[in-house]
């Protein structure tokens, strides 16, 4: 490992074609000792068989994604909501990640109130963060960009994220602070002092900002150095808050995807080298 | 004209397919006393024409989109900004409307330095405020959603807008308050309040959210009462913050844009009765 990937994790959705064993593999040849995985894929391998692909190949799982979608208003979705979140929270527990990230959830179906929605993810915390705890596991609300408000996350900011995150204590509950989401708010670095001051930064995530935005903007989370952001400039954010931990690089990127994954995870890592401290 | 429609005003771009006659002949036919201008279809009609034909219509013309675009480093390109803009207030002030929204500019190519980008905007409203008070015009900057915070416009917040406005006379800049650009921001009932305080809320300005976004999300603005907004509670921020001025529709959208335009027209009043107070 060189020195200047010690702190590199790569999300596994930023390489998706390669199955976990190619991953864990890639990993090995480049020096790479953090990753970043999905429920969906580590259900689909085996959870228990994930960790110990993962713990046979050296590897640290620094996040889990993702928990969350917390704001419906029927029960019976509430409850099942919840249920899965306990899921996520043993998965995490087993991967041997002490981070589980939250997408919080939109409107509910012919809603128009983000304040009650933002509530019921207040409501599902509380009822998680003592289970989380219990398991070792923080739970870390991703802030999403506002274009994602009605259907993905009613959590658009920092400021937001954390004004939920506070009402519990700091070993539960977090925020992840990834730059595609906040790099043009002016006022996220106040933000990210706030959540370093109680230690509620829980994992640090890079993708730039590119565009055009593709239809749906789900895949256009651009390769580092490709689009708008300054990750240095972030990245000194926080870690003048007191993060030190590891730096994911997590991109949703149709035009990554129809590429060869270990191309793109090389390439990734070159990146992530030449554009942090 | 109906008691209901007395503040409502059609922006241009809604029913795009309309020619200007065409326009005010069925703003006359429908009870619509005013019109939101572009300045592309006004310039190829003629500014004075269309002067002339507005005024024989009887309509009031709310608002003239758009100046700005602040952002360019290059002297020339800077120096060509501005022209564009006196040129852009000279034909508000022919129109006869006071109110030029501003669409402020995103990053130049290659920048990723938003707060310079920023200050650009507030060097350009130093050179252009007096010159728009001259003529009896106000300056609204208009905050867009932090969607297009790279390629179209730098100022992404109410407060950021209000940061800018706040450094000029009331008389010379204030702000646009869009519903599509804010909805999602807690802070922007604040806002909204500050801005009323100082009497900077210069035209309002409606669009509902929906989803999926289009490719380049530029034409995605959704008709009233199709998606995530509710209209009277920003109707009832700007008003608390003692707006009485006219409430401008201003939907891009290639759905709206492939029908008849009369339809769209008498379909988007009618949405406005409905949804506003």
């Amino acid at each position: 490992m060189t020195g200047d990937l010690a702190r590199f994790s790569i999300n596994q959705m930023t390489v998706k074609q390669l199955s976990l064993p190619e991953l864990a593999d890639a990993c090995g040849r480049l020096g790479i000792a953090n990753v970043g995985l999905w429920r969906e894929p580590v259900q689909s391998y085996g959870v228990e068989a994930t960790a110990k692909l993962i713990r046979d190949a050296g590897l640290t799982v620094t996040t889990l994604c993702r928990g969350g979608f917390f704001t419906a208003i029927d029960p019976t979705e509430r409850t099942a909501a919840l249920a899965d979140n306990r899921r996520a929270i043993d998965e995490a527990a087993t991967l041997g990640t002490d981070t589980l990230v939250l997408v919080s959830g939109g409107l509910p179906a012919g809603s128009k109130d983000l304040h009650g929605a933002r509530e019921r993810i207040a409501d599902a915390l509380a009822e998680l963060g003592p289970y989380a705890e219990q398991h070792g596991v923080r739970l870390a609300i991703e802030p999403l960009h506002p274009m994602y408000a009605s259907d993905r996350c009613v959590v658009s900011t920092l400021a937001q994220a954390l004004d939920l995150a506070e009402r519990f204590p700091a070993h539960q509950v977090g925020v992840t602070v990834d730059t595609y989401h906040i790099w043009w708010d002016d006022n996220a670095p106040a933000q990210i002092a706030r959540a370093g001051a109680t230690g509620r930064i829980h994992t640090f995530q890079l993708a730039d900002w590119t565009t055009p935005l593709p239809e749906g903007v789900l895949t256009g989370r651009g390769q580092i150095g490709d689009g708008a952001i300054d990750m240095r400039e972030w990245q000194g954010h926080v870690e003048a808050a007191g993060y030190t931990g590891a730096i994911e690089v997590e991109l949703f990127n149709d035009a990554l995807w129809a590429r060869d994954g270990r191309e793109v995870l090389a390439e990734t890592a070159a990146r992530f080298v030449e554009h942090t401290a």
